[in-house]
């Protein structure tokens, strides 16, 4: 590490380790060796399935040291694992987190971002235990990446496919809040005078910077039997619609004018001039769910959901047989749905 | 991907997903939803413990793409998982890959690192299935990052700690043809001419590239019940060996003149005028198995695993107790052990 300043930079990698240990303290009963061994030891919870999944920021694409904090870095890294096994009706229980570490980087960033972590368990009031990891150094932008280990009885879980013709496709909660959130972030950067609208709008800021997962929706969701498939709004609602049509064998009728986008979020639209259905329907990392639902048992599960999480339920479209393909209607009329949001290696 | 090139570079995330998927079929009855979910689900072998490990590889860190192959790199990351796994005496299940790729890789480049991970199961006998990751690009080095899930009875499972006083303390194996391998590279880079070393040598540079991680080794080790700790040699024997010493309470004598060197790599070693036994103590990413071995028993085992594997076990130290120290012993004499191996972040 030669560009490693006096008081700042980063300890040893076996120090790191043991500050990381120490800013985790564990007494889960299911972890048998923790942080330190060669690999986790770990036990399942009797009769469950394991659901394995992970995701991985890359700073300069997938995060702006700019726009959030390594403390929100770390939120938002988690709740993207968290969104994932919510989707599957899950529960988190295990994580090992990946941190590749430019020279610059210091170990109180590396403490914020597991700070942010376990804000983030906190919230949520589902803890998952940190159980290894790896570290390594890197000439390149620091890099993020979480796996965690969930669970949820086999019968329960759902997935993508599992959609039928005649579903309601619903969705939790809000859209379009973490891309009005991207933009005014980016839009005072452009304009960094006093009284800029960021202030203002501190809500559609954290829709961007600490995204909450529906990991309580998605097992009640799931428990009631009554969803047939399900999907994390990740990559953008055109985008996760999509596949889960694909994964299930059927089209869609999506209707734009029933996208649930709140208050804020359409003020901050209306103050960047951007459209908000649009929005809605291609902001990624929103961490929604997305599900189809039986139609007789909408109603109810809205009500059901909304009593005990106060997460609203929004029906937005529905599954019709394949051959009608996947259409999207608006003010403008209906036309074919598309994959809007963020993908990798886009050209 | 502003610099993407007609024919060359990286397709479409997804499309970049369906090619891997191709290049994977698996009829493993416990994946119960592989690639293509939000995440994985998997059944937990009846009764065992689940492992979990992950080893990340950055470019220009832990691999240099002018001394291996693609194919290389992504045999030698999944080999260091599973010799996490082999290390806690575990058999490797399911695994989830990560690849952050920056915009000149090519599909080809990512097909070859799948084709190398193929090459290691099928060379082990020990098969998992990839059932997700995640892809991101970046503007940095390739990250390659493997987790896998491993699976264990929990009263066969051979930790860093248990190791007792009177231990021997036993290797598997040969150490040292790792480093040896990436000298005469480095040798090789420096002298282009013909003739050269490293030709002479392809058992060296194997153990550089394609390292064999010692899966069935280690389940024999740890199902023998005279194995009272283990870990893996991937920093280097001498700091794995205090690993071991200080997770178990307990201090070494190591044998310098002990240690197991291949004639092939004791060759190379001379030709470039390094030292066998410092090259030995300090070779990281060896993957042998490093083990304190009740002392009666230790001739049964090696007999037992030589019969079975073909693998030598070799005595090269005993555990003394904590307030004798670490100490190692060559024809210089006994001086305190230091960790010598690969770290990260090292000043």
């Amino acid at each position: 590490m030669e560009n490693r300043k006096e008081g700042k930079g980063l300890p040893t990698e076996f120090e790191l380790i043991r500050r990381i240990g120490h800013a985790l303290p564990e007494t889960d009963p299911s972890v048998i060796l923790g942080i330190g061994d060669d690999a986790a030891a770990v036990e399942p919870g009797p009769g469950m399935t394991t659901l394995l999944t992970t995701d991985t920021f890359v700073e300069g694409v997938d995060f702006d040291v700019a726009f959030s904090s390594w403390r929100q870095i770390g939120w938002k890294c988690m709740a993207a694992n968290y969104s994932d096994i919510a989707a599957m009706g899950g529960v988190p229980r295990h994580a090992l987190t990946t941190l590749c570490l430019p020279a610059h980087r210091t170990a109180e960033d590396v403490e914020a971002l597991y700070a942010g972590i376990r804000d983030l368990t906190q919230h949520t009031g589902q803890s998952v235990s940190i159980v290894g990891g790896d570290l390594s150094s890197t000439d390149g932008p620091t890099v993020v990446s979480i796996m965690v280990r969930g669970e949820a009885a086999e019968e329960r879980i759902t997935a993508r496919r599992g959609a039928r013709v005649g579903d309601v496709l619903c969705v939790t909660g809000h859209l379009g809040g973490s891309e009005a959130g991207l933009r005014l972030l980016k839009s005072a950067r452009a304009h960094p005078e006093p009284g800029r609208l960021a202030d203002r709008f501190e809500g559609a800021l954290r829709r961007h910077r600490t995204p909450v997962p529906r990991v309580r929706e998605g097992g009640i969701l799931a428990c009631s039997g009554w969803v047939h498939a399900m999907i994390d709004v990740s990559d953008g609602l055109s985008s996760d619609a999509l596949h889960l049509a694909r994964s299930s064998g059927v089209g869609l009728k999506l209707d734009g004018n029933a996208l649930p986008v709140a208050d804020e979020t359409r003020q901050v639209m209306e103050e960047l001039g951007i459209d908000p259905v649009e929005t809605a329907l291609e902001s990624g990392e929103e961490f929604e769910l997305l599900c189809a639902v039986a139609p007789e048992k909408v109603d109810r599960l809205a009500a059901e959901l909304g009593e005990r999480t106060g997460t609203p339920l929004t029906p937005i479209g529905e599954c019709v047989s394949v051959d009608r393909g996947c259409t999207f209607s608006d003010h403008t009329g209906p036309r074919p749905l598309r994959p809007g949001g963020y993908e990798h290696f886009r050209d």
